[in-house]
């Protein structure tokens, strides 16, 4: 790493721990000073000479010589912490006066506080981790179902990092096959035909392109998957979401803490989290107008990633309507959308149900399920078939890599575009200083995602090259 | 300590710190197979081989071997520990899911779901701390204010139970005193005199009269001191408290980190939480009526340690009223509640208002303070009277010990009773075995505070007696 430059001079100052009140309550503090300010707060053993990762009993104590809390301090020395610096770990009681005291005399001793974000950074500046990994530690404090988690433990965990590293070789020898003929072409000295540049090329832009494309998913996966329910007014629409959520409450409650902030249509599914789109419009229409419902469908099918298509059984089948939708689900850079077909209503009458059923077979090419919102009568094989749709979701995925972040979605993109020029270069078999730009700048979008723009890198292993060709 | 037959055979598990999402979250694990289970969803240094008070990075891993999280487990050994148990804590990044996950796979891995306060529960049971103490745990975490933390922390240091250490002694020694008569009368030996007896029990009556009634300060402290805005419809008593609660706005606000879960009435001055009695009913009057403005007032004041009267100089100054709240502030078996009396409206004019004081000085023997609520003239110089009412509340507490806890008053209230009994007994001339009852009667509920309920103690003391004396 070459980013020890950048290493910070002063020593922050944070509560890591939750917002509000708890038994206890974590303050953090990182920097050169770190163990010398928390001694000057602290009645004790003499932090200076404790040893790494060792936790001691003592108390804090304000100017006056008061006690203020019992505490637990527990030192990490640089550069075996998080941030890589100096670390100590201050563990309180966790009232709201003791949290806000410690601070203050954490800052009154020399800290300052921390800005959002910061000891991430600081980990990130001292080499400890790369610029994605960095963020997946952001993505993983948000992540709320298992699966968001999971995508953030790969990229915290590196993998996300390692591919782009492998991107990268690849485009770093191609670069550099094709400075070697840019650079020996008066010699008529054949490095690298150029079919096999423009292979290999070819290879990366799939490769960028299947990762760019991920992002949808990824993107559900980490927010919660978009689901629309369409189907015409009267479908039942509005009761079926009530039994999903019904049924979730009845799922997510046996593990104790499970509350939620703020009552939203979003249900927890398998590992998964769904995100129910527009429904408060779905929900509470109140439109004569047939058209207008359907309009408000179509919109919100765009949008989602799994269309929950709603039939009511006993008014005619509106064709039109399945068809729009269908192609509303398609419609799009990405990936088509996934959708469940329902027959609602079942209870009332079995015969058109079932006839129902074999004419959505026939529209759409999928089976119905065959459900009750209103009984609640076959809402658990429709929760089931929404997992399938996410584990479909998250089956797209290159190598189990989701790309979750719209900065490096961003970047995918611009990679996407240099390489595709690249391409079309050789393709117009244009002179190998022009592509060569075109591949620096490639690089340089991939290596935006994890930070570590290789300018240096890229010159060296060229260098080695040209050891090797001379 | 002799409790620890009650020392628990199951761990127990719970996060313990603030509810939500945060940059870390700490898993509590406590009991004798604390340390193995945290190895069993742990990879890295085995915890088991880990000395106490150290700190090992690993990670958490679920059942199918895939890592949760990143952590730092800390290992603390029985009897080092908060609840004098095995302790590992584990820091975990604060999402929901991995806090959720955390406490499921612990509780596979064999601990349970600890109970509300079960770990400070422990920690008495284990003999960490008494009964005083513990409580004294929950109030700190509660303080939101200097003045209760104050009281929290000297309660934990075990100064109030030393206080009743102290006054359990008294008790023993006259208990054994008694006793000796008793057992010696019909040999005609006084082993102390009634007299001197009295005067003991006598001073024990008086110091358990003070903690007592140091409850309603107390109280007052640790929930917010409880103020009443009284005075007659009109003369400026909504705007007053706006005044003041846009003062504290710009107090509290210099430290990031100090906001509210609910908009409450309550304001921090200095070390001080002030709450507003009904002050909703007050703000948003609209009696036409004079007297309900007068008799809700009256109801407010009865229930403030701090009755800020509001005088308008432009309207006669009602003597009655005056008279009413002053007695109203008396009437209780507590300490008189502190009475500030203000002078609003003063910039209207100024003549009026310089003759109001004079008048408020004569009726209510206290310096009236001139203020103008609606320009904010005055307004810290309240504030000041306020925190110095506070200030003589605290006071008025027995060597700085203020009972906080109804329970304790319960038992003081008790005690006091009991004791008042002995000295009832005392000078009816009853008979020593009478009296002892009695006075077993007062140990045992002072020594319920401190959950130390002492008979071996009791027995012990009167047999080393019975030794000397034979």
């Amino acid at each position: 790493m070459t980013t020890n430059q950048f290493l910070s001079d002063d020593t922050i100052c944070a509560i890591s721990t939750p917002h509000g009140v708890g038994g206890i309550a974590v303050a953090r503090v990182s920097g050169p000073e770190a163990i010398e300010i928390a001694d000057r707060i602290w009645k004790g053993k003499t932090l200076r000479d404790a040893e790494s990762h060792t936790a001691h009993l003592g108390t804090i104590i304000n100017q006056a010589g008061e006690m203020v809390d019992q505490a637990v301090a527990t030192v990490f020395r640089n550069p075996r912490s998080f941030t890589g610096e100096n670390v100590v770990e201050i563990s309180v009681h966790g009232s709201r006066f003791i949290q806000r005291e410690l601070l203050r005399l954490l800052v009154e001793a020399g800290a300052r506080m921390a800005e959002p974000g910061e000891f991430t950074r600081r980990a990130f500046l001292s080499g400890k981790m790369d610029l994605a990994e960095a963020e997946a530690v952001a993505d993983m404090i948000a992540s709320d179902s298992r699966a968001a988690h999971r995508i953030a433990v790969s990229q915290l965990r590196g993998d996300y990092s390692k591919k782009i590293s492998l991107l990268r070789e690849k485009l770093i020898d191609l670069a550099s096959l094709l400075e070697l003929e840019l650079d020996f072409s008066e010699e008529d000295v054949e490095f690298a035909s150029r079919k096999r540049l423009r292979e290999i090329a070819s290879e990366i832009y799939t490769e960028i392109t299947r990762l760019h494309n991920s992002f949808a998913a990824g993107r559900a996966i980490k927010e919660g998957i978009p689901v629309a329910i369409v189907g015409a007014t009267n479908a039942g629409k509005s009761s079926l979401l009530n039994a999903l959520l019904g049924d979730e409450r009845a799922i997510v409650s046996d593990i104790h803490g499970t509350t939620r902030d703020t009552i939203e249509e979003t249900i927890s599914l398998g590992d998964y989290m769904f995100r129910f789109i527009d429904t408060a419009g779905l929900r509470h229409t109140t439109d004569k107008i047939e058209r207008i419902g359907i309009e408000r469908s179509l919109a919100a099918a765009a949008r989602a990633r799994i269309v929950i298509l709603v039939i009511d059984p006993s008014a005619p089948v509106d064709e039109t309507m399945i068809h729009e939708i269908m192609r509303s689900t398609r419609e799009r850079d990405e990936l088509p959308a996934h959708l469940i077909a329902v027959i609602n209503k079942t209870d009332l009458n079995a015969t058109k149900a079932g006839e129902s059923a074999e004419r959505i077979k026939s529209l759409t090419a999928s089976e119905a399920l065959l459900i009750s919102a209103r009984e609640g009568m076959g809402i658990e094989t429709l929760a089931e078939a929404l997992v399938a749709a996410a584990e479909r979701e998250n089956g797209s995925a290159d190598e189990g890599l989701l790309v979750t972040n719209e900065r490096h979605a961003r970047a995918f993109a611009d990679a996407r575009e240099s390489i595709l020029r690249v391409i079309e270069a050789l393709d117009s078999n244009l002179s190998g200083d022009l592509i060569a730009l075109d591949l620096r700048q490639t690089i340089h979008h991939l290596s935006s995602i994890t930070g570590d723009i290789p300018t240096s890198t890229l010159l060296s292993t060229i260098f080695s090259r040209f050891c090797i060709g001379k």
